[in-house]
């Protein structure tokens, strides 16, 4: 359930360091080191999976469980009165470690962390068509 | 256990139509109206919440145990390698509308979306007085 290459792996054998704030049989807590905001955390399941879509059920629940108490922990330790919880899932999406990790970014008033939002509009028919196909593949 | 002022309620009672994806008893995914990239989608669970923060341990895992289908059926839609999840808490996080929802955000490769990720380094001993605020947090 470890994969030899993967820092995250390294990290819950104990064999590298981490700045540790939570850890029960499922999951593991700890401080990111290059944080975007000051108590960024990363939330990872000890088993070694590549990204949420590949997930057992059983290993979601117990990660996602933590993620109430330890995001309100975070923001308080830092007087955030916010926070995002951010999953990338593949390289394209940002994601940098290939072990599944949920960052938890505590997030002040006009902090100018991620300010990006380039939202747009579908053009007619468009909205429509995505529904059918998504909606095809959830029935795959 | 809606609010009548807010509009992912709305749409839930069908007062307000909506691009519907998946639901069941528990939760409802729809498509973002104002994407940020093609097939950007939300997932929500039906009774209001504000914050994951604030949300009872069933409904958020009824909520977790749909995310790994669905974002695999949303990102194989628009032939995307890779996704976000992304749940925003609090409006200095930027979450809109008060009503807990996970965003689904198809990625491609250099798709433009997201690129800002401004990391830093910890000086000396600021790591381990986080650790500890977060661990006595924790504990509360």
């Amino acid at each position: 359930m470890t994969q030899t290459d993967c820092i995250f792996c390294k990290i819950v054998a104990g064999h590298i360091p981490c700045y540790k704030i939570f850890e029960n049989d499922h999951v593991l807590a700890f401080l990111d080191i290059g944080p975007v905001s000051t108590g960024h955390t990363l939330l990872i399941p000890k088993n070694h999976i590549d990204r949420i879509d590949q997930c057992p059920p059983n290993i979601l629940a117990e990660t996602a469980k933590v993620l109430p108490q330890l995001a309100r922990s975070v923001a308080a330790a830092v007087d955030a009165p916010a926070y995002n919880i951010l999953c990338n899932n593949g390289s394209a999406a940002g994601q940098v470690v290939m072990h599944l990790h949920f960052h938890i970014i505590p997030r002040h008033e006009r902090d100018g962390v991620f300010t990006q939002w380039p939202s747009f509009k579908y053009p007619e028919g468009k909205a429509d068509m995505l529904c059918q196909k998504i909606n095809e593949n959830l029935k795959k």
